[in-house]
């Protein structure tokens, strides 16, 4: 994995991201997606995300062919119609894309913003939806892929629910390792991916959601295909997907969420995700390296760093020296401030990070002594 | 594959269908979905399938994560303006999905519907064309995988041409086999997946399309994640999707695609699809079954098989006792007749098709004699 040669690197980014041998194995079987042994896979795989998020008998997991944006539309479509406003919750792209979402398929929205380096106020957002009671929707994004920030999740939710309000979260980048308990937040509906947290392959997206709220919305959703409450009926009704489901990403799924339970549950992935975050920030700091975020705020799931301003530095150089030791990492993202990033999540351990702080150190050298001769 | 205990069936379906060992060989690497390797995948996949429908240098090849499905809805959102008007030909479910499309996101149309075991008349489309100057655009299906019909794609492209108007096609279950020229027949699209005739597995579709009728049409589809023209136009820029895509599903297909290629391109493959429908025929008739449609409107794609009108007859027992001996086949899904379908594509030979044939004898004999008993 750290040859000079090595092509196939170790993915350090959000997802799609490194799963493990078993994960990719289950892919090696072709299943008739109408067959009885695909529709017992997909109807474990559901029960067990629906559990995950903390969702009871009023909740419905919906997958959706596609990746997590498809999603997010799909929730955005199908749970808010066009009589109602959302207010979003916006400290990056995801919570941006949100916007751009709502005005594409007509629905009216608000947009409270703040810095990528920072949270949203819960005193203000009371104050916004007590002066605006036709805003009966927020919708918030739980850990922003942009820094790699962790949004408060419960002050939102508790706030929300206080205004009696309805609550949406993109949890995309934490579902499954963050904690997540949709009765007790009172969330209206959670949308995530396969290839985050839950070190799937990507290809899938899904939503869990009150059954009640998808109903009471019915025929809604201004797309055929991004329709949760038609898709979740025809799963309830007779198990088959209404489109052909991903019947590969969806196996390897089900091998993930296997592993997941292996490995512990959420709490122990959670922690694990920690270790190779602290591991990873100590070890870029001692090579000269700062965050981007204050440490309260940094998830586990990704860090962005602060591009050294040195005439030694270029992005490119330095993510392609990476690439050949090994190790794919991400490009920045945040608006203000030039960053790369590294993600912490999928198969991998301290090991692992130690072996790409070793990586980075000699890049380093490499690039500063080029930048001498 | 013919044990009474075998796990997985030879998927004699529509796809998600029989691939090979060495496409889902495919999919045990991660691919980082920004990294450069992962761009020129994709960029080789995308050209490969322009070329394969006929396409140009005005055409663009555009992904969508999803089903089929969700390239057709995509296809009609980001092609047909609301100032538009569609004639939709149905003879089948998938026609009329198209209508339940352009019902769903706004887009206006006509439907010119006939019965599902017959073509449309290309005189009376003429008529139609020439009495409505408001319709502007023809959607068509290829294949009807309803039945398992094909359509005159040719008749209908000459005569929407020679109307002046634009022609969409959706080529699902065709693709890769069954002959298309869109240069040459003048389409604005094709739309299609990877996972029918092109032998990959399930979680792409594609749209091949004119750019300059794209572009014409910026910002006009109701969809952030269906809009075919900033897909098209992102890919085009520094060759990044806009979200995150099915790596391993792409991965598999760029091998399916060099598989084809092995083969010896779509003509090669589409005589042992021919081979395969032509064993599958004669012998479900020798076995006493009779297919719903006239031979000279059957694509070799998908049978369908009248039910017999028996005693011993009943779709899930046929088919469980079928998948017992290791092949799964389709329910039948025409209106009018009780059906179920025999798929001819995928990774299979006339080997295949001859032992099914065995195994459906078997079947038959036993449900006879359990009805005795």
């Amino acid at each position: 994995m750290t040859g000079d040669t090595c092509r196939e690197p170790v993915l350090l980014t959000p997802g799609p991201l490194t799963t493990s041998a078993r994960v990719k194995a289950a892919m090696q079987r072709d299943w008739g997606s109408r067959d009885p042994d695909f529709v017992r896979l997909s109807a474990a795989v559901l029960d067990r995300l629906r559990a995950l998020a903390g969702g009871g008998a009023d909740h419905v997991c919906v997958p959706l062919q596609g990746s997590g944006t498809f999603a997010v539309e799909a929730m955005l479509g199908s749970l808010v119609v066009p009589s109602e406003r959302v207010l979003i919750l916006a400290n990056g792209a995801y919570g941006r894309r949100m916007a751009d979402i709502c005005r594409r398929i007509g629905r009216d929205f608000d947009i409270y913003e703040v810095d990528e380096t920072v949270t949203h106020d819960p005193e203000e957002l009371r104050r916004r939806l007590a002066g605006d009671p036709g805003l009966s929707v927020v919708a918030a994004v739980h850990c922003e892929t942009t820094s790699g920030l962790l949004n408060p999740l419960e002050d939102i939710a508790t706030v929300t629910r206080a205004a009696g309000r309805r609550l949406l979260v993109d949890s995309m980048s934490g579902f499954g390792a963050l904690p997540l308990d949709m009765t007790e937040l009172g969330l209206s509906a959670v949308a995530a991916s396969s290839n985050k947290c839950l070190q799937g392959v990507p290809g899938l997206g899904f939503v869990i959601a009150r059954l009640d709220e998808l109903d009471a919305r019915a025929g809604a959703a201004p797309s055929l295909v991004l329709d949760l409450r038609d898709q979740a009926r025809a799963l309830l009704g007779d198990g088959q997907w209404r489109f052909t489901p991903p019947t590969h990403v969806v196996a390897a799924l089900a091998e993930a969420l296997a592993e997941l339970d292996d490995e512990g549950g959420p709490a122990v992935r959670l922690a694990r995700y920690r270790q190779n975050r602290d591991t990873l920030v100590d070890g870029m700091r001692r090579l000269g390296f700062r965050p981007a975020l204050e440490p309260g705020l940094q998830a586990p799931v990704i860090v962005s760093f602060v591009e050294p301003e040195a005439d030694w530095y270029r992005f490119e150089p330095f993510y392609d020296a990476l690439t050949r030791r090994g190790f794919a990492i991400y490009a920045g993202k945040m608006r203000a401030l030039g960053t790369f990033r590294v993600g912490t999540i999928g198969a991998i351990d301290t090991g692992v990070v130690e072996r790409f702080l070793v990586a980075v150190e000699a890049v380093v050298t490499e690039m500063k002594q080029k930048l001498i001769r």
